[in-house]
């Protein structure tokens, strides 16, 4: 089963089309992914307070229908694939059951610098456990 | 008791400076306003579909210290005054006990036209129930 | 040429990590595309008072470089195909000339209920024009 | 004359109520503040990059009209006063004239750990320029 985190619509994540701006699901996909990596040993705030960054390098993201404002949303995140500094994470945002944004996303572990970095040994066990 | 609402601040939330950016304080007061009204019977989304709006018409935002990234915040709501058309709301954003940033804030009740409606029902309640 | 958008960061764009917030180039990204179709007879806020929308269904994003707060960026657009409900742009972030980040992205357009438009007739001279 | 900085309205400033979302206009006070500040001497990048950071400690904010999808903005600032370690000005945007928000702002200027500088020299002359 996929890790699920749980996010609410408000005004601030709408735009004047009625429905949720296209970029702020990534906003979603952001708190989701960052749970998900804690539950697993995995603490984003920790990481970059000792100068270690995870950061997207690549997404495919597919919209396939709107969610609105008062709505409630699920994001779900799935590792799929861990290399030496690099990773790959499947998100989906779903209501009711309803795919709404299915997005393919990779990441890489770099310093302040920006030299890449072996990603954290939890990945493994993470990646491990999600096979 | 003012109603409490916990925010984890996110990447999404901060800026270079390494804190919360100014403006997305604000984005954590919408949220807490808007399930502190739901709980007392004001449903924004439902306000929002009958042509209903809730209008910030002021604020007064003092802030004191900075929120940084993996914290955990709360913030308080409390309606201070309503009139026909308009209410006042105290919300404070805490860490720990500790003021990050206090707000007075004031909203008006509009239709689609922009023209003044007064305020749903439910606030009388709220506001007899808050003093 | 591709059309060409000037962009700067500031504050709001950036993100704890020094460097511009992965979402955000989205807003950049739609603020070029508006200028580009804008200037080439595809007026995004009249279709929107019209009840016309064009909706990004799918998007693939590569982040190469990041890009700081102070700096000046340069977004290109450039419409690759056009088909009856929807169309492909590409669009790069470059500093410099330095590619930071690129995007292939189709839109389509809809009506207030969702149920797909014919893309509106200035497409096609555009699509013609960048042939 | 205050100095005039101007913004374009898209889809990612703002809501479902079809209007700028209330926090959105603190994003174009930041732009337009940022553009009078440097204009004037004081580069607030260049400012950051040693480590100095100039923080809004307090703001009041009057909403009178809103700002919709494609409108052309101007956000006029204007320095009020300045003390030793803080600065007070005024921010308006206005639409052909017409006076949408109206914002009293504070800032003082902190180094990395928060402790209070004295304001750079450039603030003094902005100050005598304005008065």
């Amino acid at each position: 089963m996929a890790h699920s985190y749980t996010v609410k619509v408000y005004y601030e994540d709408t735009d004047a089309g009625g429905v949720v701006y296209y970029a702020n699901y990534l906003r979603f996909m952001e708190r989701a992914r960052t749970e998900y990596l804690r539950e697993h040993g995995v603490d984003v705030s920790e990481l970059h307070n000792m100068g270690t960054f995870l950061v997207v390098t690549h997404m495919d993201v597919t919209y396939r229908r709107p969610a609105r404002l008062g709505e409630t949303l699920h994001v779900t995140s799935k590792l799929l694939e861990t290399k030496a500094v690099k990773a790959t994470l499947r998100q989906q945002v779903l209501r009711e059951g309803e795919l709404l944004v299915d997005v393919l996303l990779s990441f890489a572990c770099i310093n302040r610098e920006g030299k890449p970095l072996r990603l954290p040994p939890a990945f493994e066990a993470l990646a491990a456990a999600e096979a």
